[in-house]
């Protein structure tokens, strides 16, 4: 008997399942392990030895867990420490792996999850244990090093694009327009923020701002700049990541939540919230409006990308041919070949490349005042949300 | 030359513009107009003669704004006073329809916009103008009286249904589960949030808690309700209207926001986070996420219910019908014939029948304990909101 176990990290993505769903059908098509068991919620359920065998499941609820999002599995938050410190832990998962005939281990999620990939793997050869760990790339913020995009990412950057262009039609509807802020996920790396600009109308990018982690938020020319705009246009669409912060290098949020007093109204602490705050405070407008896109940009899997969804699945199938291959400590990974026509190949690189790391957005795709996304960005970002909805409206406020 | 005018007003929705485009369509077909001008940002634009012949639009323009969201024509939030009030804006108003040579104007909108078309068509009876004003119908809200349903709110159903789902699943992935609280628009009847009930995963009701405006908030009864819930299953989940008020007709948001010291933490006045300081308060839990779907609801077009998309634009077809057989002060409306096989007719009412009338939700439909939505309310749902996503996960969070 030689059987394999899956199971998921971290936050949920819409397309983490076709992850595991991928590593089920290659195995069922090439046979390598008897049985593919499913450890629930992560690390923790392995340690409880709470297993599912994945062969219970119908083909139609295989189908089915493939197109589900939020983590089918379960998920944890909980990171292995390191054996030196708690050698236990892995004693215990390696009995565990041994009872139940576990060849090989997969661990899907981001670069936490990766470092227990490492860990693991790291720990098995010094012991002389003949398991194999790999890992299957997962996170909605795309801020995983060496890999070109992260499965999951597409999807909510498709999300987020097509919300960007619903709401800005929206908000554009009344003679006398607002402002209107979007605050996405994205607490270190500005990619979902960033994945905004693919929100287009009339060829023309919706958002007027987008704000990012990595850029330092110079409250002063932010202001000036939300007046300028407003002034012209009676309206402006700002998209902030939640993570934004100031050059000393609080979060905006933080800062605002704390001195709700001083500008005369309550504050939740959301980077939103924040901007709205400092537009009030500078006497822009108070016709503004904040969407927190919260767990939707991770788990709307009715806008799903396809191409995403494809890439999720044959990340697991990548995964499963490295164990069969001897490979151990990998994550599997895909490398961009081409933008246009949109070609990526599968293979990939050692854990330790990508546990604890960060990959943060691009200096050179934002615009020079810090403020917006530059177009070179646009050929990386188009081919992963796949295609978006085209709109037209005919009064002039929305053809500005 | 004989034209007419179509004008949108009000909050925008995913099918306005079907209703606009149907209208269109068919008098293309019959040709019962010269022109059918689209008056732009509702009577605000008209009475600037701000017009636009839809004629100018390409067949495939025309199809782009049927399936665009938000109000293509622009719209307004402007309430015509009466003529006793302000009889030169009526005498202004005619006497652009008579210079545009317009035979018949279409006011698409809900109560409010209806209170117009009630008043400009006594105005014209009474003062001899012939001229047709007829009214369709629009309102994510659902609240207009005689129509089974309107045009919009079957696109916000499915919206909220499919966007529950998918963050309940989302809200149970860990093994330590907390509090999900969703909260949507609708002020003075609760249709919307009980559209949450179609939101069902293994054939349970997503929802723990649904919770309308229109039934009184026992605070210490809900409070007591979610200790019992989260107690049991570790992990509640709720959908509450904005409109939710305390027995005293006081909005649980008002009162929030007011009281935000005495819980300790700013809140910024809306039912979710109201909703979340009670439960703070009462000591439940502080694993609390809140979603305010604000805009999208009403815009979120790429989750279109077909069946909604498709009623928009007979809508727009009937009134033109109305107008072509000399009808005035009416309003196209649809009734249902039946549930199961779904069928509705095509008819009218008075205006003076919808204006400014609230049709509020059904309180046979309301649990005995008023925090749910009774099974038979579905019957009348799911016809509205067309084919949901259907989900499947496997570990036993989700199954419980």
């Amino acid at each position: 008997m030689k059987n394999c176990l899956v199971a998921q990290s971290g936050g949920p993505t819409s397309v983490i399942n076709a992850s595991a769903v991928g590593l089920y059908l290659a195995n069922k098509e090439n046979g390598h392990f008897d049985k593919v068991l499913a450890g629930l919620n992560g690390i923790e359920g392995v340690l409880r030895e709470d297993f599912f065998d994945m062969s219970e499941l119908s083909d139609e609820e295989v189908e089915l867990l493939r197109t589900t999002p939020s983590a089918g599995l379960g998920s944890c938050r909980y990171k292995l420490k390191d054996s030196t410190v708690n050698k236990e832990e892995y004693e215990k998962l390696f009995d565990i792996f041994s009872r139940h005939s576990i060849d090989s281990f997969f661990y899907i999620g981001g670069n936490d999850s990766q470092d227990t990939v490492k860990k693991l793997s790291a720990y098995a050869k010094e012991n002389g244990f003949d398991v194999r760990i790999n890992g299957i790339p997962k996170t909605v913020d795309n801020d995983l090093m060496v890999i070109d995009h992260t499965p999951g990412f597409g999807s909510a950057a498709k999300y987020i694009a097509t919300i960007v262009l619903e709401s800005y039609l929206d908000s554009l509807v009344y003679t006398n327009n607002g402002i209107f802020i979007v605050e996405t996920m994205g607490r270190d790396a500005g990619w979902l923020a960033a994945s905004a600009c693919l929100a287009r109308y009339n060829g023309r990018q919706c958002a007027d701002f987008i704000l990012l982690p990595e850029v330092p938020f110079d409250e002063a020319a932010f202001a000036a700049k939300v007046k300028e705009t407003f002034d012209k246009k009676n309206h402006v669409y700002i998209v902030a990541s939640e993570g934004v912060k100031y050059p000393n290098g609080e979060f905006l949020a933080a800062t605002k939540a704390q001195s709700h007093d001083s500008f005369g109204h309550a504050q939740l602490g959301g980077a939103g919230n924040a901007i709205k705050a400092i537009i009030e405070a500078n006497g822009i407008t108070k016709r503004i409006k904040v969407l927190e896109l919260s767990v939707l940009q991770r788990c709307a899997f009715h806008a799903v990308s396809e191409i995403d969804l494809e890439e999720s699945g044959k990340l697991g199938k990548t995964a499963l041919e490295l164990a069969a291959a001897g490979e151990t400590g990998k994550v599997a990974i895909l490398v961009r070949e081409s933008d246009d026509p949109y070609k990526v190949t599968f293979t990939s690189t050692d854990a330790s490349n990508i546990a604890n790391k960060v990959k943060y957005f691009p200096a050179e795709w934002v615009t020079p005042d810090g403020f917006n996304i530059r177009e070179e960005a646009l050929s990386y970002f188009v081919p992963l949300a796949g295609k978006l909805p085209e709109y037209r409206v005919i009064h002039k406020y929305h053809n500005m």
